[in-house]
């Protein structure tokens, strides 16, 4: 990537609203040198000019001009990536490596080059990852399923890409983080603008762990339009989105509509029917735009890639809980259900010795009730359980005995393992 | 109806389990007084055993002979009709001016006659019909869903069909007592038994206003596969199904299975994802085997004729409230928005004189306000607000000056009937 090229496209995303088609044509038809300096010399090529007026846009083109080489008159795109990467930013553009190519279907709305802050690859991260919007003055059970889908579809390897607003956006991208994923927020407003101001904490967090995504230059504010032309980036970035809440009128619509324009998977979490903010994701239901989904597992087998993403078969535990011995059931209780904790706290949160703990998770592990992560040990989740267990029992460790493995198990399973328990 | 062909379906209503399709191919064969006689005789015509046969049924059709012909022996008929005369019922059969032939779709499972009791006509009241069905264990959530549908689809000229029993089926019954109209209560068992016995109220008031169905002769008791069998009738006697509330494994999805089978409509009212009641009707969305609705005008808008059913277009009152004078006012909220009240008892609850009560409502309904029905005068409902309107406002009358009529006018549509009403 040349610096110049850079420079030019800092230039260009200085001299066009966001999602301007006819500056994304001028580019695509000159490069963006030759387009910046066609602009800063106030004369477009004949042939492009003849091509755009085709269409009827002469007038429309003659202002576009004039307001690109205004705006270039006071802009100062060198210092621009200065003051970006002094910050810890970085400006990527269509060749570069962290490019997500999948914004390449924008076609002349792409945008120019994205400002990236932040700890993860936005190429690596946007491979597998789901758009999860909804609205801002979302309800208590909006938030709710918000930040299951951000943990449950994290926990899966599944990235959550969101507007970083308050409500759903805000619960998705807090559900991914508690799940130690990274997490991408799209803004309307330059990386370095915390907007909402609210959200300064969790999008510092988003910087260590994910990453913040702009087409805005560094200090630019957001605005309304800005706000709903964001949205065409969320939807292209995922392979699919899912409205959690939605009034009839909600920016996440504008969101669901990108989706289905640029073929991805559109989802809508149903609510209740006396909810006005589930009454957008019904209309989109009803419609038949969106199809059902009411687990982050559903989510994944619709974007998912057959055979690779599918939820394997719930297998239960060979041994029923109420065999286990009473130290066996000690460990058990002390394991974590999220995260992982290594042996000897386990022991100590049992209150049983180090080797007896080590011994009873050896046991556990073969029957199926924990299983070793990073972090050391936690209770196994059966992916199609993992969900249901969350919602019914407030207790993690004490759900998965009472549901996800309360299955009675045929008595010639039991023998073996037994004796490892017993 | 010859009375002996109402008396040999009444015997054949004893001998075969209902549903029975063998039974209904031999009635189709012989009509039902030859097939009567047949069982009778233990002697079935050979092109009919040669018909079965070839589907290889042989010993099965030995067997149901032999069932059939015992239970004849300690049947009596014409003492079945009698006794169901005699408590106020009546059987009805193919051909009887109050049979709904909607039922000859089921073939061979068409039920041979239906026992009725209560004041409305079958026929009549199932030509525009919807089947609100759902969970026995519903929750408030389904139950209060459940009761506006019965009341709106009522309200709007549609009777509910459901199974009688409690949860969503009793709720979907109560809310299209409460609209005045009569609604069919498809049972199980006899229509002289009250099951559940804590719905004897509500049967006694269904016989008042609606109707009780039965293909069960008279004392017959429910049995689990009665219930199921009978689930093919609501689906069948209905232009359409919506599905309130449903666990995975309910009983509602078999109704719903027998909507889709018989090419009706399919509706499922959607609810939280955290709720297991709501998981079955977001497997049918989610499965596109139904349409998402959310209110009783979306399900009429599903099962209504094309120009004949679908919702008027919101016309809103002509002058804002706020332009209303004191006495005007005071008389509109006097107005009640359910049912219907006489001049008197407006002008009383209003505190104002008969005379300028009979003036303001004239000048009320011009603008649109109000309108007259059967008992009176009541608030003018615009078809799309109504359902919207009753869920958002507590009180009837506050909620239709604030949130249906809401919409501000322009200028000039104000100037004659202000007039009136100043």
């Amino acid at each position: 990537m040349s610096s110049l090229e850079l420079v030019a496209r800092a230039a260009l995303m200085r001299a066009a609203d966001t999602g301007d088609t006819t500056m994304g044509r001028l580019v695509a038809a000159l490069g963006a040198v030759k387009a910046w300096e066609a602009i800063r010399g106030r004369t477009l090529p004949p042939a492009f000019v003849a091509r755009e007026t085709q269409q009827e846009r002469v007038s429309r083109l003659d202002q576009k001009l004039h307001t690109w080489h205004n705006r270039l008159a006071s802009a100062d795109p060198a210092e621009d990536i200065a003051i970006g990467e002094r910050s810890g930013a970085r400006l990527i553009v269509p060749g570069s490596p962290e490019w997500p190519t999948q914004l390449d279907q924008l076609g002349s709305s792409r945008p120019l080059g994205l400002w990236l802050h932040g700890s993860a690859d936005l190429r690596f991260a946007c491979l597998r990852s789901v758009a999860v919007v909804g609205a801002r003055s979302a309800t208590s059970y909006g938030t709710h399923v918000a930040a299951e889908f951000g943990f449950g579809l994290s926990e899966a390897g599944w990235t959550v890409i969101s507007g970083g607003a308050y409500g759903i956006d805000g619960a998705a991208h807090r559900g991914a983080l508690a799940a130690d994923s990274p997490t991408v927020v799209v803004l309307a407003c330059g990386v370095d603008i915390a907007y909402p101001r609210g959200h300064l904490d969790l999008f510092t967090a988003v910087r260590g762990q994910g990453v913040l995504v702009s087409e805005c230059a560094p200090g630019v504010h957001p605005t309304r339009a800005r706000f709903l032309i964001r949205n065409r980036l969320i939807a292209a970035l995922s392979r699919g989105t899912v409205v959690v809440e939605a009034a009839l009128r909600s920016g996440a619509l504008n969101t669901a509509a990108h989706a289905l324009t640029l073929n991805r998977h559109l989802a809508a979490v149903p609510g209740p029917v006396t909810s006005s903010m589930s009454a957008g994701c019904h209309r989109l239901l009803r419609e038949r735009k969106a199809v059902c989904v009411a687990t982050p597992e559903e989510m994944i087998d619709l974007v998912g890639v057959l055979g690779d993403d599918l939820a394997p078969p719930p297998r239960s535990p060979a041994v029923p809980r109420d065999a286990l011995n009473d130290v066996t059931r000690k460990v058990l209780d002390a394991v974590p259900s999220r995260g992982g904790a290594g042996p000897a706290s386990i022991a100590l949160a049992a209150g049983v010795p180090l080797d007896a703990a080590l011994s009873a998770l050896g046991g556990l592990a073969a029957a199926g009730y924990v299983e070793r992560v990073e972090k050391g040990w936690r209770v196994r989740t059966p992916a199609s359980a993992a969900y249901r267990k969350h919602h019914s029992v407030p207790d993690p460790v004490d759900s998965s005995g009472a549901d996800a493995f309360a299955e009675p198990m045929p008595p010639q399973e039991q023998t073996a393992p037994l004796s490892d328990l017993a």
